[in-house]
């Protein structure tokens, strides 16, 4: 598979180095997969990030959430706030059908732990959000259970980008948007970590788009239908191996506005602006043996955040242009048009 | 219908005075339907709060949701704590149904607004849930749609408490949960305000039970198969006709904590223990005509909060106790038996 | 030093046991210390807790706040809320001396640090209050740094309780109230964790006043000048020596008002109802040398919480009712007299 | 007065229109003081922004803070988050002179409540800061209550910028920082409303300098003493006089990162990023009478909201730079020099 990335049209985001797939799966253990459906009414899909190979509820990651704008209808982020803990795979979808997958989430960790003989009462499955009612008839809700199956199934750390999954009927700066990923190296002394990004890109006015500071959106009013508010939603996946509490994955999180902000955001009103974050080191036992009360962990040292800070932005501005780059034109739901940022630069 | 309620069994609890049916439902406007699964394996089912009888999409509810422990599941609060308001009815149901009880918020939303030719793109529907578990076969989801489609249709100002809808499941102290109300008068001048509650108990151990401050619990404990954790969740559902602000909201739904400390709980760590609050005053519009871009809204003065604090306490208090009293002994899922206070007391 | 405590009047708070001193000073480590302002216009002072014997800005304590209710002038807790970590004693005081408290805090951290030879170019101090206006004319502001000084210089793990310090004025469920203490021992295998609490209680009004379940406060009104409102503030400072987070210790402080309901609180509109904690075990190094990035911690298994739930609602009520019984009666600004519980029970 | 603002050096940032002064003051009511110590070991001083002309004390103005980074010591967020009103000026100043300029607020108000028959027995100072410590001597806390008083008596809706008051020995991006405005205007209908900021810039590293997207900062590295660590701190001061809740504003501080951000912020661990904002509508009093128990307010229709969030990003991005346009070369506390902008461009 190859695919366009922003690099392709000659910008270049940030100065730090990436990893080799430059995504999120550049974390190791962390997959991806998507289920797409494609139809004349319906442009819409799954996409499932996947942060561990093995089972997260019964061996759950250190993970946090940020909810830089709150108008949208994300799915499990209470939990993680308060426990700290993500204990399911990340699915994000299309914003009326949240509920089904949510379900479909359920289904598909009951079954595992009834397989691998891990109790299971309780399950805190996380689902993120975009409307992409313009080219996808939203309310008909085209996702069903066996997309998410289909998404988790094929997930792999080589995964496609742009118009797929969850992104298939998303737009972004009035242009095709959709998932995109970015990912960069953090040094430490000897150790190289991992910080890569995903985001479900739904958001921005046309004329504010920004690509490596040129106001790309500004030229590009006049030869598309433009978008002219800021509204649609964002969700942004972010994923390390470096070993950070929930407490310091929430500040990292807190930057991610940063990245949206350079490539034009306002943050708008419409938009629901959400992160969530999981370190694969920390992982955090659903029980453990009485006589052991206490868990280890190892924290970063806090005056060392701001190379994480650093990566985190970077890695998020880049991840949002990674799905205009990657993104070809679909025509939709009542003939609606959408143009990829391929076909204009 | 005749409910028992803790007043039956000789307790009163607080000193102001009640609504006239003691239930959530003296808030004028506010309804309550229930759906009950009675089968040999599943006992569950679902209760929906209708806040008000016209269509909450169009005109909003001033909201606030607070999280005293976020270790559970429950549904649409990002939006409510962003925007300060509620668009959907507010349905309670078991934790693993809670996907499928939103799904069918969106179906009901969808067709009802389609039929009011109300334009209808996003949605956030609002749904709390525990974990009943030991009398219902948790992992076979029996709640469906038509469930959730039946506790609207039959909403009203007169509903059951006790062993119903989403109740019927729950465990409350090791007694028979459920369902419970109980409401409370606010004096402002020559005006009064209702201010109201209903919860679905689901928490606590048996020996830590209060009631109007005796330790009822510790004699319970040799004459039933107690809880010894306090798991399991309580949610807490407040309406009022008092003009608050969200904010104001806010700072009442906080002081719940104090109303389920009263009747014995620690807040357990396995409590996801959730508060959702409107009024029906300080309706705001989805939409309005542009060239009046100010919604006018009336807030309490600050310093006159302490009587709904007062309120809300007392009816927590209350609506907890109320869902202990009207509830009927159940034997449920593998024979699990739970006893009725009202057969104890 | 004798000091009276509610079980000297037949009150038993709880079933967990206590630690050796029922103080937060059964925290290996922690001492408190008192500065007493008794003339006949002020009564008022400073009450100092030493976290730790060392350099604490060196070495930082793993800590969080909880603001239960916001209408209060606590100072510092928006650092400890970010960084997870307090670098100061904590001081108490009355409202309008916070700010010159505050600045001895940070004469003494600067000589100390000068002393000891740490860098200090940054300092968080942490500053709590209660508003003692009927006892204390509190526009004067008799607190001065010497007070602090003082009471920095005379902490001990022995400290006196009632109306000293920071209780000097203060008045709670219209009685004196002060300074209380309490403490909770949690066994977990074979080792003991001390978990401790210290009040600075100023809050109540006279008729919800609850004792181990008993209404006594509605005996008291008609034998005082009853306090009708409750407002006026509680501030809670708690200590463990058990590993936990810094998210961990939030949730803990979040259940210290379930203690407080227990004892009558209503948490009032005009009651700054403010809780600090932190651990001794899970110290974090100002900086550390660059080869080593990450610092090791412990953290509680989170379904072993329960217990620390428990302990810290027991030492809080029972903190706030010893503030009660070791109070003695004070006459203060312009002859106003409140009655000690001692004197009425 | 005149001073240099960034429009001088040929950039201009954003697009709405700004107002009168382009300052904060263009909001009715809103002023601004300063005083500045210029030693040879003292770089510092205050700075007030009075939000309104009468008592607001009395007379509260709705407001909201937010924390982007809370590594700080502002002082008196806690009750302005709870109530949503602001009571007091806004002082800014020096790390380790918050607590005495917290004081001096005090002194303030009690004297100005006495004179006006205010009764005052509790009051919530505000009080930002950054850190100055390399020009300035800031251990020897050389900010007294006089120098408050000065600022607040020499308030005025045309106030210097740069390199006075509170920004004298603050350094942004390795130059000179300091006190920086700017504002917008808003258009509703036939209305025109005002939304300004005001920054004391203490942060940022040199080589992400960016202004109106051009890489400026890369260049400036070998020509100054570069910043090569983004710490330090920003304080943000919001006023507008459109109608707005609470909370609305806290949604309109969360979008002053985004601004930060493309000046070339990556809110560094050690930076204090502090968002204060108020509206001159909406004033709530500290009492009312009883029989009218309800405050009238106005709040913005919520999907107006994105003009609000333009304006604030563009003016908190322009009120950076024009921080950095107006200031001039300082030398500071042990010789240590700080270029201006001015001298490089």
């Amino acid at each position: 598979m190859t695919r366009r990335t922003i690099e392709n049209f000659g910008f270049r985001i940030g100065s730090m180095p990436k990893g080799k797939r430059n995504a999120i799966s550049d974390v190791p253990g962390v997959t991806v997969g998507h289920s797409t459906i494609d139809t004349r009414d319906h442009k819409t899909g799954v996409t499932v990030i996947m942060p561990c190979p093995d089972n997260m509820f019964q061996n759950k990651l250190t993970a946090s959430v940020h909810i830089l704008n709150g108008f949208g209808k994300s799915l499990g982020t209470v939990q993680v706030q308060e426990l700290g803990t993500l204990e399911s795979p990340i699915a994000l979808t299309n914003t009326l059908n949240v509920g089904l997958v949510h379900d479909a989430l359920v289904s598909y960790m009951v079954t595992r732990c009834e397989r691998e003989e891990v109790p299971l009462f309780s399950f805190n499955p996380v689902v993120g959000e975009c409307n992409d009612c313009h080219l996808n008839h939203i309310r008909e809700r085209a996702v069903k259970e066996e997309h998410v199956l289909e998404a988790i199934r094929t997930a792999s750390a080589d995964y496609d980008q742009g118009d797929v999954g969850a992104g298939k009927g998303t737009i972004c700066y009035g242009l095709k948007g959709g998932i995109g990923s970015a990912s960069r190296i953090i040094r430490l002394g000897d150790t190289e970590y991992h910080l890569g990004i995903l985001v479900q890109s739904n958001f921005g006015r046309t004329e504010d788009l920004t690509i490596a500071g040129q106001e790309i959106g500004k030229k590009l009013v006049s030869r598309i239908r433009p978008s002219e508010t800021d509204k649609g939603s964002i969700i942004s996946v972010l994923a390390t191996d470096l070993p950070l509490s929930s407490r310091q994955i929430h500040r990292v999180l807190k930057r991610l506005g940063i990245g949206l902000g350079r490539t034009g955001s306002h943050v708008g009103n419409g938009s629901g602006d959400i992160m969530i974050g999981f370190t694969t080191a920390n992982r955090i036992p659903d029980k453990k043996t009485p006589d052991d009360p206490f868990v280890p962990v190892q924290i970063l040292q806090e005056n060392l955040m701001d190379t994480v800070f650093r990566a985190a932005i970077e890695a998020e501005e880049e991840a949002v242009l990674n799905s205009l780059a990657a993104a070809d034109a679909v025509t939709g739901y009542q003939g609606y048009q959408v143009h990829a940022l391929s076909e204009l630069i």
